[in-house]
């Protein structure tokens, strides 16, 4: 059944410890967690973007009556977020800061690459008024810390605004900026001509379209960006929209503080990449993708952006950023970017010298694990070189035997004498690790 | 939307935590981590069980043929593991030792008590010939060690034997023995009569009625039961058919040791208890079933047993239990058995004295992120009042005050100069911890 990975017990050691990385970082900054259910109402799920198309509908096999379409599963962390806000904001302080992993499900047809049930790591903080412009950098911030935490290679978060692109684009003379936004959002998809003749569809004119072009391939690593922009401005500017020209400032001192202030933090992590559109009409002002270095064809790995109102009503402007956590263990794993040191979490089998003597090997095992070190016992008394064997096989790099009082490293052979109440194994080998390879 | 449980950040903190001391047991004692996909082949998922009948069909939303019910969500855990270990068969070691914390789904009526989405935890040992009989008590001791270390109270895990019971049964005259089981398993529901009535109407004898009602009533906290069951046999034995009393002989010898190594593990915690009987066919040697002292109108919390074939084709024998963690996590909350020592993660607000000196702040929250402190930065500069009042509100223990480089437990007020470098909060507040209550 393609699109529903499933991991093997050391490959779900790696994935395990990428989201307990994640979960660490978020929490070290603050980020109180949360889990929403699973199935939220249609109609709440129901929406423009692309993922609200491939939502899966519930109905009771059993029920007599036909299937209504009322549940469905959630198809993103960002929707039931909304939803848990609104309902739960009597009880919640704001700015409320939460993270939250959890899977969610896409009625994608089946293709490469493609999954139609993965897990998500989303970071958001929101505000019941006014949300300041530092925690835009923030939660940039810790998302670079938290990707930089993983065994994968370095991740540039590339930054753009919403104010200063639709401050430009009405200058140069676009009206239907949402649309023009989703044309050059297709732009590594269909290139420059395609994105072109979309824009001539919609209306657009031909220098606009050059202006709009030429706006999307401006990028710098620090603000000088500002420099190619204002060249750029002077020379499309087309009408006097006083309130377009002020969005337009105003978003390039956001983009640029706000790539300073990322970089400060976390340096060579942050690019003002002025092509970066984002799909949803939902952003207004910072935009955020993410891309890993040698694995640009896996897209952004995280994305997110800030936005003037959370729910639908209006209200909870707030800022996020969300990361495809089965994508890129799918990568981690298939490109060998990391692997477990050891499937099974025990550091020690404890050999069985024959069934009458099973409870001295127990008791071993019990007085290792009341100093957490994971231990198991051999499931049968079988001669110690089959035992060893099982070890082997299981990927336990100790073996213990009772009667001699020895614990044998099985990869070297070294073998010592040892006391159940004081053994420590190597820090390295008490517990699976993920070891980047 | 009834029956889908969702917790307030504080009520994360508690169920968190219980999942992750359940994950903590189960790996000191060498169970490997698994997860499956939520979502199997209906066909698979069909079967006699009462869950079996609620199962979520998917549909996709969007799709314009009509909605197929070719996928479903498990409704347990067992279903996808047999699933798991017959497609990853060759690639584990056996016997095979794994435990799954993943939630599930059934399309019950919403009622009191009766979740839709809930978290479930299992632990199965699987072989892939025979399974060890000593291998049944280690996972009713891992299960009694992981509940003991929960924050409730003392669970007692009631143990009978298919086999015994079969044996019983069947020399009594008892023809249908799934049919009769099945009716005994009502017990608590109808009472004995309703269950006398079911058995009248399946063809079972009077005398083998009273037979099988005064087995259900023999219990013990070790193998002392073998007095009253012998009694009985002594009684009730009516026929002589050989295998069915082998079958009684063997169950016998196997409950009650099975109950002295449980108790000789964790004292106290197992009962030989004649009247367990667990719905399903599946099941062919031990039987659990866990009642929580003070709440047992939950009904059973911990459950499963022994069974031959984990696969529907046959092979695979093994042994498991099953927690009910949400149900669990609900009333260790509605009973106000333990609570969140705070709702968020940090342990400290990083006061802001003015927006130009927000970076100073920045450094302390890193320096004490970096030694693991969890640490967050006010939001805004304002008055130190309402800044202390916003960590009150969300329940953050201590602010520190950039400036006097000094750090304020706003609980007791005591304020003491600090270094960002060397401070250390009290080990009970550095991170949020469950409380038992």
């Amino acid at each position: 059944m393609s699109g529903f990975p499933e991991w093997s017990p050391s490959e779900r050691v790696v994935e395990a410890s990428i989201i307990a990385s994640l979960r660490e970082v978020f929490a070290l900054h603050g980020f109180a967690e949360i889990e929403t259910r699973a199935v939220e109402l249609t109609s709440r799920l129901a929406g423009d973007s692309d993922a609200a198309k491939e939502i899966y509908a519930l109905s009771r096999l059993a029920a007599e009556d036909k299937p209504d379409a009322r549940l469905g599963l959630h198809f993103d962390l960002t929707v039931p977020f909304a939803r848990y806000v609104e309902e739960f904001a009597p009880s919640l302080v704001f700015p409320f800061r939460r993270y939250q992993i959890q899977k969610v499900w896409r009625g994608e047809r089946p293709q490469e690459g493609r999954y139609r049930e993965f897990y998500q790591a989303d970071i958001d903080i929101v505000a019941r008024e006014t949300l300041p412009a530092h925690l835009d950098a923030e939660v940039a911030i810790v998302m670079a810390r938290a990707l930089k935490a993983l065994p994968i290679p370095k991740a540039t978060i590339h930054m753009n605004n919403r104010r200063l692109v639709e401050g430009f684009y009405r200058s140069v003379g676009v009206t239907d900026v949402p649309g023009a936004l989703r044309s050059v959002d297709k732009l590594d998809k269909i290139g420059s001509d395609g994105v072109r003749a979309e824009l001539e569809a919609k209306g657009v004119s031909s220098t606009a379209q050059d202006a709009v072009l030429e706006l999307a391939k401006i990028h710098s690593r620090d603000a000088s960006f500002i420099g190619a922009i204002d060249d750029l401005w002077q020379t499309s500017f087309t009408n006097g929209d006083d309130e377009a020209e002020k969005l337009f400032a105003d978003g390039v001192a956001e983009l640029a503080a706000l790539v300073n202030a990322v970089n400060a933090a976390v340096p060579g992590t942050a690019v003002a990449d002025l092509r970066i559109a984002r799909g949803l009409d939902y952003y207004t002002g910072a935009v955020f993708e993410t891309v890993l270095e040698g694995h640009e064809d896996l897209g952004s790995i995280c994305s997110g952006g800030r936005y003037d109102s959370l729910v639908a009503g209006g209200g909870f402007p707030g800022v996020g950023l969300s990361i495809g956590v089965s994508r890129l263990v799918g990568r981690v794993l298939s490109a060998g970017l990391a692997s477990a040191s050891r499937a099974v979490p025990s550091a020690v089998l404890i050999a069985v010298t024959d069934e009458d003597s099973r409870g001295a090997s127990d008791a071993i095992a019990d007085a290792l694990r009341a100093r957490g070190i994971p231990a198991e016992v051999a499931p049968s008394a079988a001669k110690f070189g089959k035992q060893i064997q099982h070890a082997e096989r299981r990927g336990i790099p100790f073996v213990w035997f009772p009667d001699a009082g020895e614990v044998k490293d099985i990869r070297s052979g070294a073998q010592e004498s040892a006391r159940a109440d004081s053994w420590e194994p190597p820090a390295e080998d008490r517990w699976p690790r993920t070891v980047r390879t």
